[in-house]
C-alpha cells in the first residue's frame, strides 16, 4: 500500500504527508480510526521517526489527524475541514463580507429547505425541533442563541443527505457571526416563528414553503444586518438577490 | 502590535502562528507583501528564531504564507485558501460525492449568472467571451478543456463582486473533476451553445435569461455525469432539484 519514500520533488515532510493519507483513503480509515504507532509508520515508509513525527503534525495542523495523549493518533472528527477554509479571517472589509455571505445564504438555503422538505427522516426533524425548542427557551431570556441556531441550520442540511452541503454552511454561518455581532438582535421573535413554519413545511413534504418560509427567515436577517450598518453609519446598500 | 509571548495554552508554535496572521490582519498586508524577517519576528515575539521558523512553515501549510527562496517570505496568493478545503478527498463514495456537488451547482450557479447580469462589467464580459473562444477552439479537436471551463465559471462568480463565491465555485467544480473523469464528454456542443448564451444573457443585464441558460447548461452537465453512471453500472438515480 505504501510507496517507500525515495525520489524527490517535494520536500520529504510533505510527501510522507501524502502517503499517509493514502494510507487513510485506502483502508477506508474513518473519523476516530486508530492510525499505526510511529514505529510501524517509520518502518513501512522507509523513513526516520523524525520525519514520521513531523508529517504527523503537519497532518493535525490540516484538521486530517489527533494525537489524544498517551492514546496514539486517530483520524480526526471532521476529517480534513479546517476552521477558516476560505481565509475568512484575511477580508479586510467586514460587514462587505458579512453582506456577501448572508447572499449566498439566499442562494442555498430555500432550495437546501426544499429538498430538505423531500428527504428529511423522521429522527430528522426531531432533531430540528429540539434545537428550535431550545432556541425558544434562550431567546426571550436574552440569551445568546448563536450556536443553537447555526446548528439548526446545519442539522435542515444534513436532512437533505448531501455529503458537502453540511460542510458549507456552519462555514457560512459561523463567517457571518465571528465578524458581526448579532447576539443583540432584536427580531427574535420572527426568529423563532419562522423556524417553526419551515420546520413544519418541511415535515408536511411541502418544498415550496420550506423555500419560501427559509427565504423570509433570511430576510428578517437581513434587515437585521441593516440595522448594525446603519448602527455603523456605513449606508453602503445591501445588494438585493435577484432570485427573490 | 504583537503580544510577546507568554502564557501558555496552546503550543508555543501555534501561538505563534495567531500572533503573525494578527499582524497581517492589523497592518492590512495583502496577497504578495513581504512579511518581517525571521530575526525580527523572533525579537518582537520574544521567541527564539526555531520557533519562528516552524511557526511559518505551519502556515505554509495553510496556504498563508510562500517562502520564496533567497526572497524571503510573503502573504500568499490566495490566502489562507486551502487546495481541499472541505476535505472532499476523504469522502468514500466519489459518485454520490460528484452528483452532491452538481446538486450544490445548481443552487448555485443560476442565481450567480442572475446576479452577474447585473454587476459585471465590460471587462468582466470581455473576459467571458475570451473564454469562450479557447473552449470553442479546444472541444471539436477534442482537446481537455476542463481548466478553462472552470475559469469561465469562475470569471462569472468574480463578476457578481461578491468577496466569497469565486472561492467557493473552482472547490466545487475541481470535486466534481478530480473523482469524475468529464474529459471525454460528448455534449461539448450543448456546452458552447449554452454557455454563449449564459453570457450574451449578462451581457444585455436579463437576470432570468442568465439564470435560466444557466439551469440548462447544468442540466446538460447532469446527463453527462448520468451517462457515466450507467457506464459504471451504478445505476442510483440522480435526485432532481426541487427548484428547477
Amino acid at each position: 500500500m505504501f510507496q517507500s519514500i525515495d525520489t524527490h520533488d517535494k520536500s520529504l515532510t510533505e510527501r510522507v504527508c501524502e502517503q499517509i493519507v493514502r494510507l487513510i483513503q485506502e483502508s477506508e480509515l474513518c473519523a476516530g480510526d486508530k492510525l499505526p504507532n510511529e514505529f510501524d509508520l517509520a518502518h513501512r515508509l522507509n523513513v526516520g521517526r523524525g520525519t514520521v513525527r513531523e508529517s504527523v503534525k503537519l497532518l493535525v495542523s490540516r484538521n486530517i489527524l489527533e494525537i489524544r495523549r498517551g492514546k496514539g493518533t486517530y483520524v480526526s472528527e471532521h476529517t480534513g475541514v479546517y476552521e477558516d477554509p476560505l481565509g475568512l479571517a484575511f477580508f479586510q472589509d467586514k460587514y462587505k463580507l458579512a453582506c456577501d455571505l448572508q447572499e449566498i445564504r439566499f442562494m442555498l438555503e430555500p432550495d437546501i429547505a426544499a429538498v430538505a422538505a423531500c428527504s428529511a427522516t423522521v429522527a430528522d426533524i426531531a432533531e430540528m425541533r429540539r434545537l428550535c425548542a431550545i432556541i425558544e427557551e434562550m431567546a426571550p431570556r436574552g440569551e445568546n442563541y448563536q450556536d443553537f441556531d447555526v446548528q439548526l441550520h446545519t442539522c435542515i442540511a444534513k436532512s437533505t443527505k448531501n455529503l458537502v452541503i453540511p460542510n458549507i454552511i456552519p462555514i457560512i454561518h459561523q463567517g457571518i457571526f465571528i465578524f458581526i455581532d448579532l447576539s443583540q438582535r432584536s427580531y427574535w421573535q420572527e426568529t423563532i416563528r419562522n423556524h417553526r413554519e419551515v420546520v413544519n413545511a418541511i415535515e408536511r413534504h411541502d418544498a415550496d414553503a420550506a423555500a419560501r418560509f427559509m427565504t423570509c427567515h433570511l430576510m428578517d436577517n437581513r434587515e437585521g444586518l441593516n440595522r448594525i450598518a446603519q448602527s455603523m453609519q456605513n449606508n453602503a446598500p445591501l445588494r438585493v438577490n435577484p432570485s427573490e
